[in-house]
């Protein structure tokens, strides 16, 4: 259970015993409190095995809690685990990770499916035994792609999505459908190097230190919140086509980062910041 | 207050009705359950403004509560500020980086004195009007040394002390007296390099990254409890009076984040492990 | 070209000289005085386009140079790739990196083969078009296996040896076979944590930090040159399974790094140290 | 001597003749083609006890050698100590660190004096037995208080400049007086957070990372070449003020690794980025 409200006293003592009075025990539970606007928030991991009461019912007591606080409230089951849609184009580094860490159960979601403007990766896919889909984004029919894309992901039951490097940038309207459930990587350190070919800007900068970022797709590009940023130190041996090299390691590691903990529900959006619980 | 157990469910809404009912409003509460025994590990931080019993009468509450789970719980008081000892010998950068994020306010305890086995470092001390002692510690008088160091601490009200590159062993007898209460720096990436010399250690096995680390001292030499730990990338290029200078750096860094963490009353040990809260 | 000899005056003179006399033109030249022993190394990377000699022609007068300032030398042709074998036993993460970075360009040599005792790992080798052996080590008949893998070697013209998280210990034998030809990794911050289960070693120890190491293996376990050491923070959160995941990021990133910087031969090694050139 | 031109053959072998053939004897060399408008840029380190020539007349040659090749080229003798001025204002953590760098024989230049639009650091100067000047800018007088501070650092016969978290924005004529003599600490990841309060910028995007930046002062306000950058992890637990209090470690540290690099004359620039050699 994630939930923000304005700071007042007594919501740990409220929430925790609105768990305990109906069954459940407190396996972890997280507080933040953000001086931006006095709000508090709180994410509480229980165990509902002995829950008196069905999860409807316990969502309709939630509820009035949430109204006696002014609480925004999300809860997620952990037996339901979501279903996530990759996203790539032609390159595989991002992907060929995903899959690895999925295989070796690190994510907490069930891999749909990929979807990709170009075919070359369809291999990779069939090997790790995920459908894999080809839909192809001609110029000015982005929108009729995109339709196509959305129909899959209700096809799929999709719950969240990767751009895994994907190299198209998507409509308002698409990214509106899914607020804060698509997961982007930024080949740069935003907010620097914004837009196109950021380690190419990095090098004519001269930086000592790029960057890579995972954070949540916004109507405004390379703008939404950050969940995980990672830096690798440069210098003047390196080449442009060097620091490319070196991106791909931090940014397929951003990306899983963000990604684990949006499948493990740690992750809380208030205005433009993220907060990421343990 | 910090407390552990045995990880029975409702320790989290107990401890929270507890306070609550006693008028307390909890900031921030943090739980950790250790695989190893079963243990469940709590810190909570709460404003006791509003507490409708004297703080003696809370703490006998407290011990009952405590009896009823079986919980070890540690209360202080955020108003009384523990009282910090540094014992130097001729090393200055990790007394000076402690005395000026003392004087910037990232420490949360006074500076009660500076105690040396050398007189050299009595300006930097005087310099940032702190007491400064010179107790020499004469071969075969180390017991001697350490009782007057002990009446010096008892008279000045030290709650604990921080080894700021202190150059003697102390006695099992004196550590027994500051059960973690008593924070080392190590210049190596401790469990490598234990004893004297470890960057000539490292730099003979020609590793390719230096540490440092913090730990509570206990008997067993450079073996207590670890708080924190740092490292540098270091390369064939860098000699092994290199690695001391580079060491510095960690040295100061690593010791003073156990420092403050103490200062917090965020650090709890089980076993040879620490669980340092944020 | 590498070669290191006594430290005495005029050795980059002589070595550039020699080449430019020959037509050939530098492209980088770096250095190392070794305070050890007054040892200098040396590493040229020369354009031969214009050499007016022949290559054999070329090392004999290298030889001659050498042999007047008491060099050891080794001379090797970027029109000439290596030939790398990979062994691999159950895990696939150090394996798919390879052969991604391999697939990228990354890497500076041609990958022959990979052997493994387990049969698992095949479709993965297939996957890359790489010609995977699978070699059982039955027990007791270690040395068998060892035999059978070094008639393939031959057959493949391999001239280092890539131990991508192969679980078996090699023997001597084998191993001087390809003295500083072998490239291991270690799940573990060396020289700490030799041996098995280094991240449960850690983990009951208690680290704040984990590592992992590549090395040249040698003879004594664990103890050969280390090539690169990688570091990442952990703390009481992370369970031993936690460290394992969180380690397989670190180990093929140390390989992968040992392994580019073998394949460029920009590796050197004297005593227990390497001498790593950029 | 350090030296860049055309990047055509034999420029290495040219050089180290030219420094044989006159008695010197190299001590290390290091090189660097930058790929932009193909340059070649030469950093060599060389003893010069055996010249057969005065040092005037080594410098005539070297300007006879640098025509033939269109080299520019800049000599420094390691028995002339460069002399070094800090500016400060309020903020104690980087002229602390550079006084104990410089006491330790970490910095390779002599340190003049210190200079300050304020008075409260003038105890630190003398405690280390530096002058202290404290030159007030009144609104207004900006480019009288700065040809006083001029006038100091002709009468003190200052090499280069350390702006050690000073102020101040010095004014072009000022900074064109010192043209990569100016190296100055931004408290941001540039070129992300120019300007005032990168750290509360840094808080309001909720950036993962933060970052500190030394570079040479030019006239476009923090855009001077980079010299040097770290970064530091943060985390939604961390408010504006820790971040301004992480940013202290790691300002400092960048400020003192590009002044050794600096003392020692290891960096070149050319255009807007910097080779600082090792």
């Amino acid at each position: 259970m994630r939930l923000h409200c304005q700071d007042v006293p007594g919501i740990v003592y409220h929430v925790s015993r609105f768990i305990y009075e109906n069954g459940g025990n407190i396996i972890n539970a997280e507080q933040h409190a953000e001086a931006m606007d006095n709000r508090f928030f709180m994410r509480v991991h229980f165990d509902c095995d002995g829950l008196g009461l069905s999860r409807a019912d316990f969502i309709k007591q939630l509820q009035a809690l949430a109204n006696t606080f002014g609480m925004e409230t999300a809860l997620t089951f952990s037996d339901t685990r979501k279903r996530m849609a990759i996203m790539v184009s032609r390159y595989n580094h991002c992907l060929y990770d995903l899959l690895l860490r999925h295989q070796y159960g690190e994510i907490n979601a069930d891999l749909a499916l990929v979807v990709s403007n170009h075919p070359e990766l369809e291999p990779v896919a069939r090997e790790f035994s995920i459908p894999f889909h080809h839909i192809p984004v001609a110029p000015g029919q982005k929108e009729k792609a995109e339709a196509n894309v959305l129909n899959l992901f209700s096809e799929y039951q999709v719950d969240f999505i990767v751009l895994a490097r994907y190299m198209q940038i998507l409509t308002d309207g698409f990214i509106s459908r899914y607020e804060h459930r698509i997961i982007n990587v930024h080949h740069g350190f935003l907010p620097a190097f914004k837009g196109a070919k950021p380690y190419h800007q990095a090098y004519e900068h001269g930086v000592k230190i790029i960057g890579a970022t995972s954070h949540y797709a916004t109507a405004e590009l390379d703008m939404g919140p950050i969940i995980e940023q990672e830096t690798v130190r440069v210098d003047h041996t390196h080449s442009a086509e060097d620091l490319v090299a070196m991106g791909r390691d931090i940014e397929r590691h951003v990306l899983a980062t963000a990604v684990k903990a949006h499948g493990d529900d740690r992750i809380m959006v208030y205005r433009r910041r993220t907060i990421v619980f343990r």
